[in-house]
């Protein structure tokens, strides 16, 4: 296999680190002025190991290898989740960058190439991979004109215009250049550590459905409005919030996650009833027959609310992302990788978190390799892989990615 | 009884509502330019009818009448919740207005007079009736110091300073110069309208007490934690709002009310586990000896909770007001004006929303009377009263306040 240069690996990451640090972590949201710098570090990167560049019109990065013979193309995301983790994201950039260079290296290599691609936002702070979709033809102007930071309220438009991207054009591959799109990424949950496994080769990627649940009631003082005379939209939501939490247990699969990360009580003052409320609640499978029947439940739950009353109760579904299966080519590529450096510690599992490889693999063959993450901790500063354990996936990745070139 | 002006109490509220409408009602947060205009239009209306007038260092407006004998202190406030009702406050202020007029201009009344407040942030915007505390001496300039807006986090020195009230000092009334405090308010309720009752002479104010409960879990990725993993604060926090929801009904008391009003999961996004959860707990009664009971209760759910687990739980007592009693010769002389004006349809009753009234009763005789509130609709725009009980209740207060006058 193509030879990797372990402490560039590690200097690499650092490097990103140190562009963005927040306590053990880093904080780097989407088109902040950190996450612009990470964009031009590894432009510069890419240069110097002579690729074409570009940064395009949503703030992909990409690195085009100036060959001529079969190519793969490598990648994750720069950004992060708010006071996230550092290696979610710069580990699949930086395994791409490495085995572009490894393979540019290696004599046995020649006329082979690694394109490296850095996706915008797949965190979400402007909407649902908007830069792997963006680089597939998935997203029309429309959908990058009417996005908005969901923490801060910037619009998309003026957070590219204030990186210098305005009137840039969009760029999009062609999946035909390609032999497939591979990424590594940190496990983010605790499977890996808690099996003593060293390397997970995902098979699926689970599907996503999210909801807006609204709870309409009505707003009075919280002082002089009796309990009986009572509309109050936000024990509306806790109630049902808890319903949620009491039955789904008995219905979901065994790799079923759900989530309520956001509640907002219209007008949340204190002395107020809310008259209106709101939660975001998302959960996740890699089998769709099971997220239908979780989201009939689901449905069920706020119909039976809203007939009861004394507040009304409405579901909406705004987004909904299929369960995404990786090539069996990458799969066997990847074990039989991990099979070298790590015998009998690699094993075939699901991704509960959705990644751009979801994204192109509806375009190309696709293929996604985990190395484990301490604590099975992510989206927190906290969050942390060993340095080992980056190295050995690096191993992983480049020799995977040299299989797949060496590949009929 | 001192004659009234019926079409100018209308007027002078209607004034008042111009300066800051929201669909039906006003949006007149306290010294938004709004709100500082209202202060400024009150100034020259006493001006008007010869009182000495100040707007001092906390944005309290008063009205001295230049007088040997006998005073009153009227009066109420003139901020508001964010897009809320158009009486709530001015209405007080405007018949406390209309009696210093009425009592000026009747000879029966020579030497006798009605000095005028507004109480800067009854609604709590910046804190717990800073004005008010302010002008009885309660409040160090050290509170002044740190209050700040709960919805956009300014500063008061700051919006005080904006409102060219830098430097000025804070006035502070003397209690004997008074025979008491005279307040009167919308219902905010509906037991008059219920009741088929015109006039509430308010007996007590109910206490309220509020609290922080805090939940502590731990961040993590919400596709990739199981669900056997997680310490999801905001489900230890819909899980205890649902319990002291089931189990205060059976150990409260009649009166008492109980409201979250606020919740903030952190960090509020979907895709993420949230790891600290916040809710805003309040409750009211008249009587101590129930909110003790409640606030045990209170503290037994959160301890049963945090003994539980996944996640810590922790009780906060943020605020603490004592129930206030009205001072009889006042309620007396309300039920007497009431019994003139519509005999038999006037009870006395506790108001369930702190006031003014309640801070000037600690230093003084204090008295408040409720007009009607059309459905019991408070703290929300659509709140109104119609003409004919504005009216009513202003004969009511002015003649009240002529035999607080008379008394000896």
């Amino acid at each position: 296999m193509p030879e990797i240069n372990a402490e560039r690996v590690l200097a690499d990451l650092r490097a990103l680190k140190s562009l963005a640090s927040y306590k053990t972590g880093v904080h780097r949201p989407t088109l902040s002025p950190e996450h612009v710098a990470s964009l031009k570090w590894l432009e510069g990167e890419l240069k110097a190991i002579g690729h074409e560049t570009k940064i395009d019109g949503i703030a992909n990065v990409f690195g085009i290898a100036p060959v001529a013979g079969k190519k793969l193309l490598g990648g994750s995301h720069l950004e992060s989740q708010n006071h996230a983790g550092w290696l979610d994201g710069p580990l699949g950039v930086v395994y791409a960058l490495e085995a572009a260079r490894a393979i540019a290296a290696d004599e046995a290599f020649a006329g082979c190439g690694v394109d490296v691609v850095s996706c915008c936002d797949e965190e979400g702070h402007f909407g649902n991979f908007l830069g792997s979709r963006s680089a597939v033809g998935e997203v029309d102007d429309a959908a990058v004109a009417a996005a908005v930071d969901r923490t801060t309220g910037r619009r998309l438009t003026e957070a590219l215009a204030e990186a210098g991207l305005a009137g840039v054009p969009r760029y999009q591959i062609d999946p035909k250049r390609y032999v497939g799109f591979l990424e590594a990424h940190i496990e983010q949950g605790d499977w890996l550590v808690a099996n003593d496994l060293s390397i997970g080769v995902v098979s699926r990627i689970v599907g996503i459905r999210q909801y807006r649940v609204m709870f309409e009631g009505f707003q009075n003082h919280a002082g002089t409005t009796r309990m009986s005379q009572r509309r109050d939209a936000g024990v509306a939501l806790v109630r049902l919030a808890t319903a949620i939490d009491d039955s789904f247990p008995t219905i979901a699969g065994d790799r079923t996650v759900w989530t309520t990360g956001r509640i907002d009580l219209d007008p949340g003052a204190p002395s107020v009833i809310p008259g209106n409320a709101v939660m975001v609640f998302q959960m996740r499978d890699p089998e769709n027959d099971v997220l239908d029947r979780l989201e009939k439940a689901l449905y069920k739950l706020a119909e039976t609310a809203d007939a009861k009353g004394p507040c009304r109760v409405r579901v909406e579904r705004t987004r909904r992302t299929e369960p995404a299966a990786m090539a069996p080519q990458f799969m066997a590529a990847l074990s039989a990788a991990a099979e070298v450096q790590v015998p009998g510690r690699h094993v075939e599992m699901p991704s509960g978190a959705g990644h751009d490889a979801m994204v192109f693999s509806r375009h190309m063959p696709a293929g996604m390799v985990f190395v484990p993450s301490i604590g099975g901790i992510s989206h927190h500063w906290t969050e942390n892989t060993c340095d080992a354990d980056i190295v050995m996936g690096a191993r992983v990745y480049v020799d995977a990615a040299s299989r797949m070139l060496k590949s009929r």
